[in-house]
């Protein structure tokens, strides 16, 4: 009997087999997978959509929510979307075989470090079955294997995805195994996966907090995650009314759901008088709730109170915790304790403030006089995302292409020995 | 009482409040630190002694061989070494700061990638004191806080070292709690530390496979390690012989107990008849064993077998496996099964064999007609070295300062919001 242990094992064998063959791929040969893909997805849309049904249908009946049943949802233009993905990943730059750096020994060795491939990926993700279609597509584009594992309530249309995608590209020449699905909704598989030393160069968990701490606690191969988006925006003595208002609604409200909407708002205490309650106002006709400090309630009545939970909470939702500070320092010193190395803004009119604030504020992406809505891989003009990462290892914020790879030192001698 | 769990935890916050603080410093405050610290190890060069001497008579008593104990030994010489190697670290670029990248979108705001600290970095080591003062000046140099966890055997030295240094530091102005030394040689200080999440950034392992492997096994926070190094030179059909001979006896025999010496010799089989005698012969001189596969014996008689053992054996001895290959496909087939992705060589006069080599062997460094034994910070000419990665993420190969730093992206605008 093949244990589930075997089973993987085997996946990462044929996984490690698969990237040798990628790293000998051109660019024109992975676009030209890439669209082979993409044309195969489009093929095989009665199939897929017949998959899905069969997984909404097994979700309902599991009561999942109406939230969790849309993410799961596919249709004719989201299948289209996919396909189209895929064929933008054909325009962006090959991020394999960049020269990074290169230089010359005094005894005439040349080293030339280069990107290369990180080797087998492994993706863990939740409910939208777009990522098996949006990662692999990454993955190939940047020569590495990829493993995905996608929620159970989304199987059938994962594998379904997953079969498209190899078909498309087993005939435009992808070697075999380069994008493997795990096929059991065993929870075990992820923990054999991320103990998969020497087979799996990196795992990336997307998903909701308990998925990612399980996956770094069980891990022994490198992960690459963010837990949550913790994003502060702190008006400064001397920031512009106006822009504040504009750019603190715009964090807070223009898609509240996402990793790097604003959570928190800070403000100095020498303009809160004035400037909040405009903000709370505006706000509020937004439908926002406000939690504020025991000043900011004095400021703007009404406002329920905060507590030590709401400073580190990820609301995803139109919430939003308000505490109004006495110094640039004590906003620094809150986002350092509390935030989550995401994005954070401020905003002032004083130079000197911003240049304090973007050297002490830890944080993977810091703004001045603009919204932390722009931590995106599209927004910073990388083409796609992979993901984000709060971690500091290796990629900060913002995931493209270039992040899927590594890099090796080729040295090249005329007979060099070490004396 | 206070518990191991708690000391490490307040070791951790203390590392992580310097580590703001550092970040403050100018280049040239940190290498006035530097400088202190230098002068105060030269100043406690008495008690430095007295603590190692001590450290040198338990470890004596506790049966240490007489390599241990060597590498053990301090006395003015190693002292001065270190002050020196403190010293030069000053005349090294900051690794901090510097723009990795800038850029503008199409809707004005201004990006740019900027370099900064890791944050805290925990050093786990064994027993050359020596790395104290070394890893400090790094850790320093980049801006990091350090948590040094050296082994029991050097402990009263690490800590004269260590307080020697914070000592000399804290009269120039380096923020307490910078660098610290774990005063307990409880094993279980290790697991703390490696799982300390928010606090530590960075766990660097230094010693023997059966210590990084313990420290992989419970670590929570990002490591870079590398296990061992089994690297190959591989003699192509079209080596200049003479190269080969020297460079393989370099590799083999100059010092043959790091981790970027040769382990194992492969040879093409159309020149393993002419060039083999001469290397054995070469190398027998020198003193190595050498353990050959059948048809390398039947080639060189009178050599041990080698099993299947040897191929990933490390031996850090004068010890070589010998393999005949019947083509460059089957060299690169073998690098990537039994290496340890550190470094390896192809000796070739053919540029498409060496292409070939350069893109399908996955490991750090590759070389063409040179030495394996140029893996090495100082001669990558980096300045200083904190260690090898055969990692894949965040750093490969030699790590000097620049791979103690991640990046920030710090987004500039005029009051942008995203639509």
């Amino acid at each position: 009997m093949t244990t589930l242990h075997d089973e993987l094992l085997m996946m990462g064998n044929a996984a490690v087999e698969a990237a040798r063959q990628l790293v000998r791929l051109s660019s024109d040969q992975k676009n030209r997978i890439l669209i082979g893909m993409a044309r195969e997805l489009e093929n095989r849309q009665g199939a897929i959509l017949a998959a899905n049904a069969a997984d909404l249908e097994a979700g309902r009946v599991a009561g999942l929510n109406a939230a969790m049943l849309d993410r799961l949802q596919l249709n004719p233009a989201r299948i289209k979307a996919m396909a189209d993905g895929l064929r933008a990943i054909t325009q962006l730059p090959d991020p394999v075989g960049r020269t990074l750096r290169r230089w010359t020994r005094p005894n005439g060795l040349k080293i030339r470090k280069i990107s290369v491939p990180l080797g087998v990926i492994a993706i863990i993700f939740e409910s939208r079955p777009n990522v098996t279609a949006d990662a692999t597509a990454l993955c190939l584009k940047s020569s590495n294997a990829v493993i995905l594992r996608g929620g159970k309530e989304a199987l059938r249309s994962n594998l379904a995805i997953a079969e498209a995608l190899q078909a498309g590209g087993a005939a435009e020449g992808l070697p075999p195994h380069s994008v493997q699905m795990v096929r059991t909704a065993d929870r075990d598989a992820v923990r054999e996966l991320v103990q998969m030393e020497g087979r799996i160069d990196l795992v990336m968990p997307r998903g909701g907090e308990s998925l990612i701490r399980a996956v770094v606690e069980q891990a022994r191969v490198p992960v690459i995650k963010h837990y949550k988006g913790v994003c502060h925006v702190y008006v400064d003595k001397s920031a512009d009314p106006q822009m504040a208002l504009s750019i603190v609604e715009n964090a807070k409200c223009q898609r509240p759901g996402v990793c790097n909407a604003m959570e928190t708002l800070l403000i100095h205490q020498s303009v809160a008088g004035t400037i909040l309650p405009h903000i709370c106002k505006r706000l509020s006709a937004c439908g926002v709730e406000l939690r504020g400090d025991e000043i900011a309630r004095s400021i703007v009545p009404g406002m329920k109170p905060a507590d030590e939970t709401d400073w580190p909470a990820e609301y995803l939702d139109l919430i939003l915790a308000v505490k109004v500070v006495p110094s640039l320092e004590a906003a620094i010193e809150h986002i350092n304790r509390y935030g989550s190395r995401h994005s954070d803004a401020i905003i002032t009119k004083s130079a000197s403030a911003w240049r304090r604030f973007a050297r002490d504020v830890d944080s993977a992406a810091i703004y001045w006089n603009a919204s932390t809505r722009f931590t995106d891989g599209g927004e910073f003009g990388f083409g796609a995302e992979i993901g984000i990462s709060t971690d500091k290892l290796h990629a900060r914020g913002p995931m493209g292409l270039e992040e899927l790879t590594t890099y090796k030192y080729v040295v090249t001698g005329t007979g060099q020995v070490r004396s």
